[in-house]
This record gives structure tokens, sequence and C-alpha cells, in this order.
């Protein structure tokens, strides 16, 4: 995977993510690479530890060159957000503040449909050991916590952005089946009538459906597995085969 | 935090993770330790590069210790799930194998009714670089495709492990597609595989799989799509009775 440029990230209006005190440049380089894989490309950092740029960022972002660069820096969050219109902070904990929380799910729900909207959005994270302080978290209308083990929770600040930005690309997107069958083309009921005929006859030849009884149900329940596994056109002559080869033919190489 | 130790893993039944010849210790441990942000405890490891136990896995775990003190290490993906029913290979890039493709959301849905249905299911993730082979996704039912940035899309290991126990994490119970199997049982991969030897045998003498290049690609394809019935224990038998009875009227004839 080269390195991405600026129309790696796509157009569409999207949150910010804001790092607030991030401490290792290699966290932030992970970062924008787990933004990148999801579509998201604005970056804000407020008082980065060790300033900006950051060669170890660079060195772990992996090819998400893009966003770094065009990663603004604020001293405090007031001026990171300022242009906001909808902030929402990631908490690991409960706070002694009163606001109210949604997960990652929720959270992007509602981010696609403000930015829909013509709102700015934007999702804060706190630094990798000791995370958004009350003083942070005043800035944000929500609060996002990831549900995650309550016996084990150990989210690295990359991870928790890849988590919220993988439901932003997820949320209220594309179908989530296909059937990929390259340039096969699935098969018609009909040409699946045409090889369950093939198969049966040679079946009644061959003694299976032998017993009247049986035969209707056997039949039914041989025709409704290979429909459930949605042949393609290729397939099914595949199949022909087998059944020509099995029950009459015999070929040496 | 501290160590994670045995009861940190939630009893319920949950998807086994495989990892296939995994080759860094260190991308183990952290694939470990997503698992059980996640709730998932089940580890498998099919031919790990540097063999195991790997100290660097356990350095990159965290605390995810439970995890890899009760991994299981297989030689081969075909013993890694023969005892499962269900399982789903994750991969990067389309495959030259006609399968299902669902993205993890669908993925998460179906594991949860499966397996509330009593079902045994697995998750397969590929060798960092080079991903799952042909030869690797012929043992699953289904196909896993994370939906990326198309012109960025470079999730390491342990974040796709991440994405996939995440959203398992987060899937509702509510069943939108049911196996009607009534008192048939899903048939185990080391059942099916007994199927496909058994067909292949057969093939074999009657000399439809004659031309040696063609065979593994011919083997494959007919694999695939017996997988995507997902056959219950009661198919398998049915289509073994099928096989014989065709060959012997071959044999007679």
């Amino acid at each position: 995977m080269g390195r991405a440029n600026k129309s790696d990230i796509p157009d569409a209006p999207a949150p910010a993510v804001v790092l607030v005190r991030p401490q290792l440049g290699e966290n932030i380089g992970m970062a924008a690479r787990a933004m990148l894989n999801c579509g998201l490309g604005e970056l804000r950092l407020v008082a980065p530890r060790d300033g900006w740029p950051n060669p170890a960022a660079q060195r772990a972002s992996s090819g998400a060159d893009s966003v770094l660069e065009s990663a603004r820096v604020f001293e405090s969050v007031a001026d990171a957000v300022g242009d906001m219109t909808r902030v929402i902070a990631t908490t690991a904990r409960a706070r002694e503040l009163t606001q109210r929380v949604v997960n990652p799910r929720r959270a992007a729900e509602e981010l696609r449909q403000w930015i829909a909207a013509g709102e700015r959005g934007a999702v804060l994270f706190g630094p990798e050991r000791t995370g958004l302080q009350n003083d942070d978290l005043v800035h944000a209308d929500t609060v996002l916590s990831i549900p995650l083990n309550p016996h084990f929770s150990s989210l690295n600040m990359a991870q928790a952005v890849l988590l919220v930005a993988y439901e932003w690309s997820q949320a209220g997107a594309v179908p989530d089946e296909t059937l990929v069958t390259n340039t096969a083309r699935p098969a018609t009921k009909a040409e699946l009538t045409n090889l369950f005929l093939h198969l049966e006859r040679e079946l009644d030849e061959s003694g299976f459906l032998r017993v009247p009884e049986k035969r209707p149900d056997m039949v039914r329940n041989i025709r409704a597995m290979l429909q459930r596994a949605r042949p393609t056109e290729q397939e099914v002559n595949t199949f022909h085969g087998i059944i020509a080869y099995l029950a009459t033919k015999r070929r040496r190489g």
C-alpha cells in the first residue's frame, strides 16, 4: 500500500478526531492510520507532549501521511473545538459530571445525522494513561463510552480511535452480504430444476430413490440443500458433470 | 489493570479465534488482548511460525495471559476447525472461489444466532502480510470482509481481530434469519471433509478429475459450493448415499 495522499481522504464532511495531550508519537501515527482506514482525514492535536511535527508519528503512520500533514495543533481543548457545534468525548470510566453517555454505534449515528444537517462534529480522545479530565469533558455535549469486557478493558488510544472511526464508516452504509461470484452468474431457477431432474433421474436408475413412500421427501430435502448453496451457472454445469461421471462415465487420463 | 485470569473470560459460548500461520509473537499477544477486551477467550493457533509458547506474545498481551495460556496449537486449518460447524474466514481481497461475503456486523449477528442455536463457530485470520490462501478459505462456509477506505486499507492482524471481536460484543440477539433444521444438527467440518474425500475419490475413479493441472481448482470449487450449503449431518449422510449409489450404478453399467 503506497503513500496515501490528499485524494485518499474522502471528500464528504466527516467528524474531526481530536487527540488531547497525546504522549507518544507512535500512538499519534497509529491513530492517523486507523482514521484513514475508515475514511477520516481531519486530525487535531491539543498540546502534544513532544511537540509537532513528530518523526515517531510519521514512522508509525505507515502511509497515512496525508492525515499527519494536514493535522492542526492547538494549545487547549477550547481552541481545538471552537468551530465545532457537536463534541463527543470518549471516556473509559464514569465521571462526576452529569452528561449523556452513548456507545460508539449511537455516537456514529448521531454524528451522521448532525453532519448531514450541516453541523461540525469532533470526537475527543484523551492521553494514553490518564484519559480525559473533567476540564476536558466540559467541552463536550456527549460522552462516548466503549462497552468492553468489565473484567478486562484496556484499549489503547489508537484502538479506541479505530473503533469509533469504524462505527462512523459503518453508520448507515451498504448492504452487509454479497455473493462474490467473480465472472460466474447465479444460476436461474430453471437451470437448477434441470440439475435436480438430472440428478433424480440418475438416482432413480441407481436405486437410491426406490422406496416410493420416501421418494417425495428425499427429493425435497436434496433440492433444499442444493438451493441453499445458491449455485452459479458454472457450478450447475460442474454438478451436471459430477453426476454424469459418477453415474455413467469412466474415462482415464 | 493487573493480570486477567480465567474468570475474566465470560462463560457464555462464543466463537473461537483462529490465527493461521501467525508470524510475530507480538501480534499474537495483541490479538489476545483485543479478544479479551471484547469478551472472547478461545484462541487457536495454526502452525505459528515461531512455535509455542512464545515469550514475545506474552509480553505483548498486557495482561491477557488467560487467553494465551488456554490457547491450543494445531498443525493445519483442517485440524483446528474439525469440531466446528460454522467457520468464517476473514479476507482483505476477493478471491477466485465463489463464496458468500459478509461484513463484520452481519458475521457477528450470524455467529450470535448460530451459537445461540447450539452450533460451534470460529473466525479465521491469516498471516500478517499474505493473508489467508485459497486452501485456507475452502474450510469456511462464509467469508468476512471488513469494509474500509478503498484508497487506504491496511489493518494489521490484531486490529482486524479487534473489529470482529468488537462486533461480536455488540451484536444483539434478535435473529432475523435462522436455519430451520428440525432435529438435524449441522455437520462438523470434519464430517464435511469426509464427504469431500468420498466424493473426490469417486470422481478420481470416474475420470472427472483426470487433468492434473485442473484438479486442485476443481476440487476447491466443488468444496466451496458444498460449504455454502451448510449441510446438516443428515444431509451429509444423504450425500454419501447419493455418491455411493451413483458410483455403484457406474461400476455395474
